[in-house]
């Protein structure tokens, strides 16, 4: 355990103070800093190598006996670890029932260079386009169905969620630390997609196909949009592959992580019978 | 329009009260009662004759033009409509953004009886079974991909949530309305389900086979259990077909809306193909 020697008992204290105010994104962007909370999505950044500035614990709430090894590795790794007691740290919690683990550590950004980088040597790439994602949750549960899947890469266009809100952090269950996210502009991603001969796929209700009936074998790019409108007209028309996902029921659409997902497993089981 | 000779300016008239009153529980169980907010929830409510008993609304907060349709269908079918002001109407909302609209329903419970009911002349029932299912979002998401496939019923088991609480009909557009729930003890679905030959099938890490791998044109049942621990041993101990979802990056789980929803679409695929 070991906390560098201090006992945060006031909310005055003004780490504790910037902990709260991170939950803005105002001051997410001015600092270029954010919150990671919870055992398991603090064990993923740790494992990814992200760095975390300051972690602050409260053994009272801790839920297992693993945590003595988060903090040490966290500590190695260059963070300073700072005591709470109970009442502050229940107050700087995003959370209903808090695990004793809450930290600051610095935003990362990756671009198209990066994704240049990540792509080298791979022979089919697959790749997710997230445009202007509205809710932090479901920004955070396509990515952890892209973890699910091994993409190599999301791509969050035009972003509308920051993908550093804590919420983007929870229910992706710590996989934005392991999924390389590409920040960029649409019309950039575009140019980048077509230069690079991936195809990129679009749901719409209006397709002829099925999503089971295309090929999803080849080098790829799910776009998907708006939890409201769905993709722009910017990326509908420029699709290589439309599809439709069958509608049994009352209502015109899924919620768009539950499309994703379907549209990330389909192109999973037909790229294993290709490499079977 | 015509609202029934009311335009409410003050929280402190008693249905607003008590549709305030109904964000809670208790409340809803004690009363019977619970909220309907929003045109497409409510669209769907009337659309398959529930019952709705007081509609609020809010003529400046309205987005769109079928509004007055909706509103005439409502009373028609018995509801009492009262106006309300824009700051009691924002009040009252349970959104960010409300459309104008918000109703106080009945509940409506069925039991197994009910649906053996729902069952009779179907030749293969496709029904899923929620147990103890946490999160409001992730019934209400699991309620819409149901409907999505087009499913005899959704059984809820040992209930945690409440299904009508306001985000399942939120998180399920709807959907709650079209897609028939069943509430009933653990231990009784599953000897109903035993006497009825329909088969129990649940997704768990440890299984040998995959879920693109198993038989699903059968009577089945697709189980899945709370979003920490999966299904209980009650369940896994009888399930039929266990199979797995595959994982290949760092989490060891998928979101139990999307597990769900993956299961189910791989059931429509193979049913499709044996309908063809």
């Amino acid at each position: 355990m070991n906390p560098d020697d201090l006992l945060i008992t006031s909310l005055q204290n003004p780490k504790v103070k910037l902990l709260m105010h991170l939950k803005d994104r105002h001051d997410r962007e001015k600092t270029g800093q954010f919150i990671i909370e919870g055992y398991r999505e603090l064990l993923r950044a740790i494992d990814a190598e992200h760095a975390i500035e300051t972690l602050f614990i409260c053994p009272e709430l801790f839920l297992g006996s693993n945590e003595t090894n988060l903090i040490a590795r966290a500590k190695a790794a260059g963070a300073r670890v700072i005591e709470c007691n109970e009442k502050v740290f229940r107050k700087v919690s995003y959370r209903d029932r808090p695990d004793g683990l809450i930290a600051i550590a610095p935003q990362s950004h990756r671009s198209l260079d990066d994704l240049q980088k990540i792509l080298s040597g791979k022979k089919s790439p697959f790749l997710v386009i997230a445009e202007a994602i509205e809710k932090p949750g479901n920004l955070g549960t396509i990515l952890r169905s892209s973890d699910a899947v091994g993409i190599d890469a999301l791509i969050v266009c035009d972003r509308c969620t920051d993908i550093h809100n804590p919420n983007v952090v929870r229910a992706s269950v710590g996989t934005l630390f392991s999924v390389p996210v590409i920040e960029a502009k649409g019309k950039e991603v575009l140019d980048w997609l077509k230069k690079n001969h991936i195809a990129i796929l679009a749901a719409t209700p209006s397709a002829q196909k099925e999503f089971t009936d295309v090929d999803m074998t080849v080098p790829i790019a799910i776009a998907v949009g708006t939890e409201q409108l769905g993709l722009s007209d910017l990326w509908m028309q420029q699709a290589d592959l439309q599809v439709r996902i069958p509608m049994h029921g009352v209502a015109d659409s899924l919620n768009v992580a539950m499309a994703t997902t379907l549209l990330l497993y389909e192109a999973v089981r037909q790229r294993k019978v290709v490499s079977l």
